[in-house]
């Protein structure tokens, strides 16, 4: 969100400090000059920060040097505006007044850090120097002052070794990658016989600080021991690396201009370890995995924030109701005052940003500062809860709660996952096909599968790749693993479809089907064979393949997810529909909500066992009357198909796409099977060899498919049409209601679409005769190719609706196969020319221009031409948005992805 | 020209006839109501009838109804207007006594033609009706006024035959197919033991007259006895056919309007046959083969215009000069007087239609009528001396004589092509890959292709299919035929670039390797085998492959070649280069005029057999290192490549395309090669046959190829780039002007193109640098995926020139393979689905759409931007046209196409 708002403000631009402009804001209590609203000028750290501090929220006193002063320094040759020196010294005379300490005082000396801070987070420039401030002097004050010498030289080491690195450019060597501080600081560790960098006393840690500094002078450098020279040296160093080559190229991959500029925060430093009535810690103002209304976090007495995260202590619990189960003492129990005013800061936050925050805080001799604030991570459960609570608080209105979701989170709530923190020993890793978690016995052949289901036994099936005749078991399997194939080959689309559990392409597997085993190397390197009935786990989130029976969460719908669902659907415009093949994917896809269907894809209809024999007959028979023959047997189970998920559908719409893919998808490959069908059209097996052959193609993405076969084949069609037809008519016979959309895929001419309209007309009214009744259906098209976009007017002439096919338009848009797509495409990620996957996100210049024009000129023919969305990306987030934007009537994706994209509908809705 | 001017007068639209219109236009000298330019009203036959007789050329009395009569008799519910009976009566009445004989007269009868006539020839409609005018009674005045019962009896027998068919729908049975008026034709010489139609007396053919009529009764049907009744029955006949589904469907495809309407000619008979001072005739006002200013022609004195076409009588010439070769007299000098009036007759029409004439005559009892006259199809090398001489004689301008030209004519004159009329013994037929013709022994295998040829022998190499290393033999052979692929396989594209005849997927070849030879069915169904050494001959202009050495024509070019092409390049706006890979194929380019090159294809230099291995090896090495090494191997290759071209093509521009197809297509298939590349790599072979494997693709025309193999491995494109560079400084550095243009192919995002340019900037400015000269050089892009017409704007930021690669933007824009559209295309043809093949000719609104959008849009960032076409388009006439409308600056097309091209953009600038 804040991202969004931050770039409608790129058009304001920036600016040069004027004379009279205020070049530094003071930030502390109700004395702070800034607030969230300056976030261009003071960065987004800076605004934060000041923001909170108006809030009457403890922040260590602090000030920001503008945006506008970095601008100044680079158009004024890398020097300063006059007034700088003296508004940052008024400033820290502030911050020391406020503290009690003074910057550079021998006796109790005011130490800073210097961060950076633009307007948005952006990687590459500098990120902090803490403890600025200390020298050979003021290290003995400080030491003093707390009275732990060592705290005070290992602060005072700390600082030379960021200060050399970062400001004087003494830090790695480039040629060895090695790091000269960490050299000498092991060196020590050996000289006095200790392991840990703890175990080092103050002298030898005052040791180390001389030879830092020593390291630094031989490179050419001086660390300064005049504080204020430190001081402008950390701040030079933060412009300077806001055009640091990170930083630029950072900058050009998003195209924010270089006119932003960084801010600089120079704030006082507190610490948590100096003495029991110190801490340190992190909570969260929920509970991120549940959404509990409940402080939850942890912290250390006495310790600085570095030490909860290396986890050498056991940290405590922050509420006293948590310290019950773990025994120890909670912040709670040790520091009620402490806690209470922590509590009542928590609280403001929440309400202030109006949501759950992530909290770091720091208590300093019984004085608690918040020194950060933030949106908090969340699970998709606890996102739904703490949606609903903050409504229910009337934190916010249900609308602004919707529009805080974040859709994608939704899919771990509707597909298994493996508990959080489980060990996973994984063995190879593919491509994250479809999302969910699956554990089961390795098998290798489809009909094992089917056996050992008969058994009441899991399995995954792993497979080379896997092909029509493998459906049987792939639908008894729980989870698919193949060595080949990528994001659209066979066991992807067909996992995809069925909400199962698949990883494709794990190209490290060596599968041995005599054997019965597979073999793949590790990470490590080393070998691992898997023996058929060894057991795997498959995560489709991430591709890994692990060894052994992880446990698997326990999902279930929160209650909260019902409510949320009732904001989205009476927020929402676009229908949401999904793609579905079958009555029980149908059946799915209703209870996720959906609209209808989208995209029922006839073809994985044609992969049956109890119809390839006949499939196969049909596409190798010579002359049309021998394929009519074959086609007469698939005809009644095709109208048995198509009224099972137009009863499962029923009264929406259901579209069904006739016969897509290249016939020579349907051959078979393997002898038995070649022999099969020779048998079945009595020739002999070499003829039927030589058709398989004839048939196969260079560029079957580009080749005879789609709209293609139905013009040359017209019988196939004929016999889908009739199917479809004759099975609505029978469901309204029976008082059922449907309505089917005839779909035909690939045109590219209008010429295509009015002879093959003409035919399933032809069709649908002869059958209707001869049922006697008449239903409602509509013939319309996908558009998936540009060519369909760029004469959509004259294709709209014969179209009831237009579904973009967005995979193949971009594949041909992009002239990109999205099987072979991986041997380049995640280098182009990797390297930014390209931001996005464009089969995962829409490509809206591209593509997205073919498909506004599209739309465009088919409604200049047809004013009401309904369009929707039938490719991947009707589940994408970002993409629903631009559909939104486009005026899509409804969009589709896969059963699993329907509430995500409802959501997504949803919030685009609202934004639009 | 004649079709295209009709078609701006579409819009003219056409009306019904009102009440005080002419409805009928007589024509006969002066006294003829039409002219040509209304065509429209007239259609195409009526209006040239008039046009003629006004210039008093004698051509036989008649009248037109107008095509507004046709659209009344549709309004009216086919009625006819009320006063055309009258109109047409007045206007026999005036044939009648111009011919001196009358309607249905026994003695003395008149007889008409009936023929239909739109504005446009249209097949579908009626054709025509002659001898309308014959019955019972009538018959025998024909037979004592021409003292010829036999032939008034023919004339008799075939109108009944004419009238019975057409108008009163008795015809050939559409269960048999059988012809009944044959079949009682056949049964009468049956009978009377006579084996010619024309050795049956008038006895029988009288008899034949009654068995028709009886047939036509037997159906329903009755011949009617009276003229009149005959007149109206033709009349209505031919507006009936005006609406007939053949001519409805025609006039679909073409969007012609049936608002139209047709005319219908009423014309009077006049008989060649009536005695030895009658004669008939065909003639060319020049000779059609060499464009000699002569008349060229031949006549059969008392003889009719089927005798002529029949070649039953050996035909005599027209002039003297003729006849003395022959040794038959002429018409010259057997009908002196006719011969001049003749002679005069063409001269008028020649100067009035401002072209050579296809005329036919007839003279009946010493008097000349002309039937038809219309532009004479030609030769190449006639057509270019006709226009020079047309020209020179003051007929036309030599802008005129230019705009008349056929550029695909010109092909003929470039090519070898095989003799007239000389016995083709076809034994198979494939795709006319490159056209030309060629004769030679067949042989199997590349090398011994090379052996033959340093023995002199002309060989025709035959395989399954070409390859990468096939090319030494394929350069040597004097043609090649393979038995796969299609217009873009290996063998087509190498062969068309070297512009040698090729023939490829003749799928009815079976080659059997081992035992070197091939086995195809000839058309009659006989297996025919060839075995190496045996003769064939190729016609890559037809795709035919003919047995035995045919012999070719001699062709060499005319003189008046040059002249035109003055004209030609005087009025040409765009400049032509020629794609052409090698010094040999610049230099023949540059013989047929090419001003530059607009695609050097820089794989095909990769194919050589000195260097495979090294690209192989680059290919298969793992790491850019390694890589590198290979690539060091090929750069100095590279480099006297492009030194050979840009010297060949100096001083005008050399546009290099970096490497463009995946690099599998480079990679061995064969043990032996595969264990060779093993070897220099020192790997086992099992693991190059592994990474070979690795390296397939689905869908390689859509996958890592072009700039994408350009962004993975950068170091191919810094060799290329370099090897460009540094020849070109070592030209420059000899005084050779030097132009390079570096094209980076298959962009799509135009982040691609700014960092390849950039890399290749930085080497260019190095090789500079290094070779202390500077050069002229300039990068820019093909525009062949369509992202990259919609974001033109975007990539034309980082290009100084757009090359349009049409080729490959079809085939994304239809989402249609090259290689494997045959399966269906073709069928889309016949059915017109599609009107052309769109990569043949370029399709205006889906590709053409996209190219203009990508002009538009590059030009909107780039003013200046150069636009070509590198496409096959390029050398396609009508594209041409279409090119010069979107202002591109230069086409490039196969050097052999460069004269056509030439020609073809002349036209375009004229026409805009």
């Amino acid at each position: 969100m804040i991202e969004g708002e931050v770039l409608t403000t790129i058009a304001e631009g920036s600016h040069v400090a004027t004379e009279s402009e205020k070049l530094v804001y003071f930030f502390s209590g109700p004395r702070s000059d800034g607030s969230q609203s300056l976030r261009n000028l003071l960065g987004g750290k800076g605004s934060a920060l000041a923001e909170m501090s108006s809030l009457g929220i403890p922040v260590p006193p602090g000030f920001t040097i503008t945006t506008n002063v970095c601008n100044s320094y680079y158009n004024l040759g890398k020097t300063y505006p006059e007034r700088l020196d003296f508004e940052v010294r008024e400033s820290l005379i502030e911050i020391e007044d406020l503290v009690g300490s003074r910057f550079g005082d021998s006796e109790n000396p005011l130490l800073v850090s210097v961060r950076s801070g633009a307007r948005v987070s952006m990687p590459g420039m500098m990120d902090t120097i803490l403890n600025l401030g200390l020298n050979d002097v003021t290290v003995e004050g400080l030491a003093k002052q707390s009275g732990d010498a060592r705290f005070a030289y290992d602060s005072y080491r700390r600082l030379v070794q960021m200060y050399g690195d970062v400001v004087l450019g003494v830090g790695k060597r480039e040629d060895t990658d090695t790091d000269p501080y960490e050299e000498l600081l092991e060196a020590k560790k050996h000289s006095r016989g200790v392991v840990n960098d703890t175990d080092l006393d103050a002298a030898a840690l005052k040791e180390l600080v001389g030879e830092y500094k020593e390291l630094i002078r031989d490179r050419g450098g001086e660390f300064p021991e005049d504080p204020w020279v430190q001081l402008w040296g950390a701040i030079g160093s933060v412009f300077e690396s806001w055009e640091n080559p990170r930083a630029v190229f950072y900058r050009d991959q998003y195209g924010y201009p270089s006119s932003w500029g960084t801010a600089v925060n120079v704030q006082a430093m507190v610490f948590g370890n100096l003495g029991d009535d110190c801490a340190t810690g992190v909570l969260f103002t929920r509970n991120p995995s549940t959404g509990e209304r409940q402080l939850f976090g942890e912290c250390l007495i006495n310790a600085q924030g570095e030490d909860v995260v290396a986890g050498i202590r056991t940290p405590q619990p922050i509420t006293a109701a948590e310290s019950d189960s773990s025994g120890l003492l909670s912040l709670e129990e040790m520091m009620p005052e402490v806690y209470e005013e922590l509590a009542s800061a928590c609280d403001r936050l929440e309400r202030h940003f109006q949501d759950m925050q992530d909290i770091e805080f720091t208590v300093q001799q019984g004085k608690l500062w918040i020194l950060q604030t933030r949106s908090g991570k969340r699970s998709g459960r606890a996102m739904l809860k703490i949606a609903v609570d903050l409504a229910d608080e009337h934190l916010m209105t249900e609308r602004e709660a919707l529009m805080r979701l974040e859709p994608e989170q939704l899919e771990g709530l509707l597909h298994p996952v493996f508990e959080d923190g489980v060990d996973r020993h994984v063995i190879a890793k593919g491509l994250p096909a479809s999302p969910g978690a699956a554990v089961g016995r390795v098998v290798f052949r489809p009909v094992d599968v089917v056996e050992a289901s008969k058994r009441g036994e899991s399995t995954i099936l792993v497979r080379d790749e896997t092909s029509p005749e493998d459906i049987e078991g792939m639908v008894d399997a729980r989870g698919i693993l193949t060595a080949r194939g990528g994001m659209t080959s066979h066991a992807a689309v067909v996992a995809r479809g069925m909400g199962k559990c698949c990883v494709v392409g794990s190209t490290q597997l060596q599968i041995d089907y005599t054997k019965r085993q597979f073999s793949t190397l590790e990470e490590g390197g080393e070998s691992v064979t898997v023996r058929e009935g060894d057991i795997i786990s498959l995560d489709g989130s991430t591709g890994e393949v692990m060894l052994g029976d992880l446990a698997l969460a326990t999902s279930q719908f929160p209650p909260e997810f019902n409510r949320v669902m009732e904001w989205v659907d009476a927020a929402r415009r676009m229908k949401v529909r999904a793609n579905a093949d079958t009555p029980e994917d149908a059946k799915r896809a209703r209870e996720f909500g959906a609209e209808g269907i989208g995209l029922c894809r006839t073809e994985h209809m044609f992969f049956g066992s109890d119809r390839i024999l006949a499939v196969r007959q049909m596409i190798l028979s010579e002359g049309a009357e021998a394929r009519r023959d074959a086609l007469a047997k698939i005809l009644p189970m095709q109208r048995d198909d198509f009224i099972g998920i137009l009863r499962a559908m029923s009264p929406y719409p259901v579209t069904i796409r006739l016969l897509d893919p290249p016939l020579h998808e349907f051959l078979p490959n393997e002898a038995e099977e070649i022999n099969e069908v020779a048998a079945a059209l009595e020739l002999p097996s070499a003829e039927v060899t030589r058709r398989v052959d004839l048939l196969r193609e260079q560029n079957p993405m580009l080749g005879h498919r789609g709209v293609r076969l139905g013009v040359t084949s017209p019988e196939i069609y004929e016999v889908q049409v009739r199917a479809v037809i004759e099975g609505a008519c029978e469901l309204a016979n029976e008082g059922v209601d449907v309505t089917p959309e005839i779909m035909i895929p690939l045109v590219g001419m209008p010429e295509e679409l009015r002879l093959l309209r003409e035919r399933a007309v032809n069709i649908a009214e002869q059958v209707m005769r001869e049922q006697g009744i008449d239903i409602d259906y509509s013939i319309g098209t996908m558009i998936e190719l540009p060519r369909a976009c760029v004469i959509a007017n004259q294709i709209a002439e014969h179209a009831d609706f237009f579904s973009f096919g967005t995979n193949d338009l971009t594949q041909t848009t992009f002239g990109l196969s999205r099987d072979d797509a991986n041997r380049f495409l995640p280098f182009y990620l990797e390297q930014h020319l390209l931001e996005v996957d464009p089969f995962v996100q829409v490509d809206r210049e591209g593509v997205g221009g073919l498909i506004k024009l599209g739309i465009e000129r088919g409604k200049s023919v047809r004013e009401h031409l309904k369009i929707g969305v039938c490719g991947e990306h009707g589940g994408d987030p970002v993409s629903i948005e631009f559909f939104e934007q486009q005026g899509f009537d409804y969009i589709s994706c896969s059963p699993y992805r329907v509430p995500i994209a409802r959501l997504a509908a949803a919030q685009s809705t609202l934004k639009a």
